[in-house]
């Protein structure tokens, strides 16, 4: 237990939570400050300017530019860089969990407030989990720029032009805001970046934006909503509108047109979905008053019946002065942050508290390459007017000087110097991963390298060899060892029957594993010797099939093994 | 197999091969290239600007700023962004490993050139593959940086002295060029970063350098390694000269003093060797002569007795024409590519062949904060007159106009803006790796979180209780199972009894392949149920630990598992 004061706790790192823990440094006099710690949660040390996310991908801004140091934004709070492991209003803790070092860090609160926003939501669209990118943390947007990279260098390779095709279709789910300036700036990068590449031409690319309803950015009046659309599509991209994603595996996805009913499945190896939101497991823990999954709160963002209790931010449900719920936009949370701490530092003091009288600015979205739309005090703006107030608009809002310069210098670079086309490939696949497979879909074709071993932990898959099959494999079965093992191409192809979700371990994982762990080395021996009809001494095999790869300079494998793909 | 055309082709991303492949396209007529593809084989899409890799480190140089794209670079290659699997000399081909999709491909050549560099070499010290970051790659600098303000996070929210002693302490092996210019912005970061934490002082940060010999800069003349020795010390830098690394743990190194013979461990969480580079395994691979792992080539840069084969850059043995061999530098690289692709153009239209003639303009190391030492034309220069030089070489040396300008831009803006000390966590352990550990260390303590399942893959392990030893664990033995799936704090000590080798497999990887294996879980179950003293149900023991540990408001664990830590 560490409570050395008492303390107001601020739960999140977003709008919502920086600026309370900001508006209270400034609130407190210093005298109060000795009485009062502020801390401040937050899972990284600083705090994504979400609207200039998308700029990241195009790469019009660096990807440290879009986010801002907190312990100098609030340089009055205790920042605790670490995760929220459980909150327990009965006994007015929160547990953090571990750091640097394995323990759990018990933090006790006189006030607590709750801006833990939202959490994405994979459970509805099979295979979301395990192929789709997110478009929400500061990673995603690097993971997605390194991805539009890796797909036109592995284009510019490729010779199947089916292969192809599907390197160089690009996928958005999602016609809101987030959606849009994310397809958009995907567009105006790739269309820039395939000059640097002999064997792509633009009109190789296809850019799909997938929307649920009827047009784009809802959230606007129709008139820029269609503006929007018209100038996407001349800019090249293509709107599927009424159209619902259903399923996203590695190589395609399944699209559900709504006005026909049909599916069609469409090849690619990049889907960003930037749709689902769903409340953070955290908040619909609690045994606090919830509306869909949102904290129930007063007016003055306190919760009602908890006190000492303030949630505010997308994970608040607030009712505005004009009878609006409160939309979840960072205009929206920072004055909220405000509304909080004011009232915080009132209940401390034994002062009158305020009520939230904010009810929204306006609306703004960027379309990318000199254009955007926007509705601000009521009068609307699209084109390059609407542009320059969303760039003027967003670095006032940046916070700090020296972050405003940063992006300034990167904005004015932008215009003079060519896009970035390196990939920094700082991400790997997990060792132990899964992978969904929708009916049909090839696992891997005999003749491909074999640098996994699978585990089906859902559905079936069938082994074939010549167009025969030879076997069908169930849950807990294991396929791919083999070649894996062997270091030899796949011998067979394995499919999926129905919808299929695998458990994928590396090569390197696998044998280390094998290595060490008694009960799978002697599982894994029993099935080779089944399925190869010899005895099998794994380690051996292991390492003989090393040294003979190593050594061979001849252009075939040598030997390929009886069974087992 | 693919031959379109005839091919030259290089292997290797680094100064050496892009400089052949840019050569190349300027030498080589548009009528001859239509004959000829210039083929260049590179795992990333950039060249890494060594030079300017340690100024990532201290955030004066933007990450993607030190790299240049191999494509804009040298426009007329064809660049295959994949690893070399093989090299056959005698059937002339090369094979590449698979990049997207999973399918190896085999390319013929007409002349290769081999610049493949060197590679790291880990295996001389315990612990340093598993503990030691590297200082090579690009990937390398930011995960220090990292690093960096990831032990100032920890050590801002550490209460235990030395725990948080070893957090602030860091220490870089190898005084060369490398590793003092490493320091050197290691230092400067530091002691500025400092200053938005709280409860860091300035004095609390511990920089050690350890160098083998008995002054740094070996390299340069000894005045001024003299002069960086002192400037660097005034600065706050240990220097500990004759000091030999003898082992690196997560939490602590041992450094044998050459001269008294003592063996001190060092309590740090951060360790950075530059020292060891050895010998490229394709290289060493190859049936060509070779003297220390570098191939023998004459003055042509041809490979002796190979004809259409050449090498060159830090994996090629050239003789200077003063009688030196060529050492591995860049500025050296860069004019044996010119003379490599220039006697390749000569050997393709049969017209005389040409000498590599260069010996060296100078040395030059940056020692951080406006300060440097050079030796160039005979003279020799250092402070600030050195660093201006530096930084005057390396902005007209850095590839492309639009390079050199966002480099200016870094450096401007630098002056006057504060050190970024935002933490990108884009890497994570591995699932499934390997941990090492000197005698008497822990591998976890009792009330530890438990996060991971361990494997003993070489040494023994005492647990321990209470001061107590209650078991002796070996090779093959698992530790750690039981407060993983219980989700309870670790009831025991594991401890290394000599040096120890252990296989770690993360909490979510544990999980999932129990729940896929069949072996893994049986084998697991036996130990539980043998530990434990009663019957076990792996599966719903997971399930039931989570229900309870989500559904727990209060602050104590409600039980502990009786053995297996």
């Amino acid at each position: 237990m560490n409570s050395p004061k008492n303390r107001i706790l601020i739960l999140g790192g977003g709008f919502g939570g920086v600026y309370t823990a900001l508006h209270l440094g400034r609130m407190l006099t210093a005298r109060e400050r000795e009485e009062w710690e502020i801390g401040l949660v937050s899972v990284e040390n600083y705090m994504v300017f979400q609207p200039l996310l998308p700029e990241v991908v195009s790469g019009s801004v660096e990807l440290n530019h879009v986010i801002a140091p907190i312990r100098r934004m609030a340089p009055q709070a205790r920042l605790y860089t670490r995760e929220v492991e459980s909150i327990c209003p009965e006994t007015r803790t929160v547990t953090l969990s571990p750091g640097v070092r394995p323990t759990s860090l018990k933090l006790a609160y006189d006030h607590l407030v709750i801006a833990l926003g939202t959490q994405l939501d994979y459970s509805k669209i099979p295979g979301m989990r395990e192929h789709a990118h997110p478009f929400k943390y500061l990673g995603d947007a690097l993971f997605l720029r390194n991805q539009l990279v890796g797909m036109l260098e592995a284009a510019e390779a490729e010779d199947d032009p089916e292969e192809r095709r599907s390197m160089l279709t690009f996928v958005v789910a999602g016609g809101g805001f987030s959606g849009v300036e994310c397809i958009a700036e995907m567009n105006d990068y790739l269309r820039e970046a395939v000059r640097a590449y002999h064997r792509i031409r633009e009109s190789d690319l296809r850019l799909i934006l997938l929307q649920r309803g009827e047009r784009i950015l809802p959230e606007l009046t129709e008139s820029l909503g269609l503006f929007a659309q018209k100038l996407l599509a001349k800019r090249g991209v293509e709107i599927r509108l009424g159209s619902d994603l259903q399923s996203v595996t590695a190589q395609e996805i399944s699209v559900l047109d709504r006005a026909s009913g049909k599916i069609e499945r469409i090849r690619t190896r990049t889907t960003v979905a930037t749709v689902p939101a769903g409340p953070h497991p955290l908040v619909t823990a609690l045994p606090l008053p919830q509306e869909r999954g949102r904290l129930v709160v007063d007016q003055k963002t306190a919760v009602t019946g908890w006190p000492g209790i303030w949630a505010l931010g997308d994970c608040a449900a607030i009712m505005q002065v004009d009878g609006q719920m409160s939309p979840p936009t960072a205009q929206h949370a920072l004055r909220q942050a405000k509304t909080c701490a004011g009232n915080i530092v009132a209940s401390i003091r034994g002062t009158e508290q305020r009520i939230f009288g904010f009810t929204g600015l306006g609306k703004l979205g960027s379309l990318g390459r000199r254009s955007a739309v926007a509705e601000v005090f009521g009068l609307q703006l699209k084109g390059l007017v609407a542009w320059l107030f969303w760039r003027g608009v967003y670095v006032t809002k940046f916070p700090g000087l020296s972050g405003q310069i940063r992006l300034l210098a990167d904005w004015i670079l932008d215009v003079f110097l060519p896009r970035d086309i390196t990939q920094l490939r700082l991400f790997h696949d997990d060792d132990v991963h899964r992978e969904h497979f929708e009916a049909g879909q090839q696992v891997f074709a005999a003749g491909d390298v074999g640098d996994k071993v699978y585990f089906i932990a859902r559905g079936e898959a069938v082994v074939e060899r010549d167009g025969a099959a030879l076997a069908t494999l169930q849950r807990g079965d294991v396929f791919g060892e083999a070649s894996l093992i062997a270091h030899q191409p796949r011998n067979a192809t394995v499919r999926a029957v129905g919808s299929l979700d695998v458990l994928a371990v590396s090569r390197l994982a696998f044998e280390q594993l094998i290595g060490q762990l008694p009960g799978l080395h002697d599982t894994m021996r029993g099935i080779m010797e089944a399925r190869m009809g010899r005895r099998v001494d794994l380690g051996s095999e292991i390492q003989h099939a090393e040294a003979a790869r190593r050594a061979q300079p001849g252009p075939e494998p040598a030997r390929a093994p009886v069974n087992g793909a």
